[in-house]
């Protein structure tokens, strides 16, 4: 019984592990889409959150029956919900990178970012990639060392997010409210990507040590 | 046992109801101090998100309680797995209303929303406390009228919404960028809101027919 509830577990797991590669995926290409004015890319990337959607509802449904069938006690039921929260994330994830692929619609065939912000939002998207990839890690191997890192390439992702708004509400700024509408929001979606896996860390560091990490602020 | 596990879990749902009515006085709360530039009800909101953030781990332990003691079967398992989903939700209503609040900080003791948005912001207050409580109202009596009207509701926020960004992006609109990045941050925290309140009325209507509804927008 108890082992085929850690099979069952294992294999919820590297769906998991296989969902942040799917949103690490999406990120990237709706940067490349972002950075290119490329319509296909963004359109790829909504399509691909579809994906996402359904990898998310096929999980959840075996999470459910891996409770129903296997009557899991209270450590293991923080895994299922934990897993559950998981699921939730990476979904939300998918949603954002597919927000940044609809403004790239949106604005076709211009750019929404400015030249001055381009490298930006370049390292932008590679730190949100990364923080997937490196979610889906710490899913997969439980260690610690790099939830700590997620929490750092976080606060690079703010340092970055704060550095976009020092460009954009700069008084000598040239650009219309339009511009200033679209770099507010995109970069909220790429803050709130970076939120997500921080999120996904947090939950598996409270698997592994009972503690919950109190940072001031990803929640969801 | 089965009697037991309905018992707790009703007690569950009326917690839930509460917290949408905290979530409802939030919102409500940081509307007033976004209109008023009024710094103390900025306040209240924020710490009112911690006592929100309480609510949700209370309730969340109930639920993994519930499911640890009474061995839920597969539909009961959609309730509990509902009831989670539904305190995330709520959580992040909450934090969305103080994100409102830290606006109101921020900007103090200027305001952030300029004279001629004021009627547009006073109305998303408002639709967003009466999607909150109505949400409150759906969890407590499944009724799915009230589902049907939260997607309404939604609907006339979206408009709001939009009608708030045609003032920003006309080109005759006089304000600097960080007006439009403030109200572009706003607008999405209230959209979001309101989107939060509609994902818990679809799980109900889910739990209900057995049945999702497929709209486009709202996903957490």
């Amino acid at each position: 019984m108890r082992q085929a509830f850690h099979e069952q577990l294992q294999d919820i797991s590297e769906h998991l592990v296989g969902m942040t590669a799917q949103v690490a995926d999406m990120i990237h290409t709706a940067t490349d889409a972002l950075l290119s004015q490329d319509i296909h890319l963004a359109d790829q990337t909504v399509a691909a959150d579809a994906e996402v959607d359904r990898s998310q509802e096929v999980v959840d449904e075996r999470i459910i029956e891996l409770v129903a069938t296997q009557a899991p006690v209270a450590g293991e039921l923080r895994e299922v919900i934990s897993a559950l929260r998981t699921t939730a994330n990476i979904e939300r994830m998918g949603d954002l990178a597919s927000h940044v692929a609809k403004v790239v619609r949106m604005r076709y065939p211009e750019s929404a970012v400015p030249d001055e912000l381009r490298t930006t939002f370049a390292a932008m998207g590679a730190a949100a990639e990364k923080m997937a990839t490196k979610a889906g890690e710490v899913i997969r191997s439980r260690d610690l060392d790099l939830v700590e890192e997620l929490q750092a390439d976080d606060d690079e992702m703010d340092r970055l997010h704060r550095s976009m708004f020092l460009v954009v509400l700069d008084h000598d700024w040239p650009r219309p409210a339009e511009t200033a509408v679209d770099l507010a929001l995109l970069g909220r979606y790429y803050e709130r990507f970076a939120d997500h896996a921080v999120l996904i860390a947090r939950h598996i560091h409270y698997l592994v040590t009972g503690e919950t990490e109190s940072h001031a602020e990803p929640q969801a």
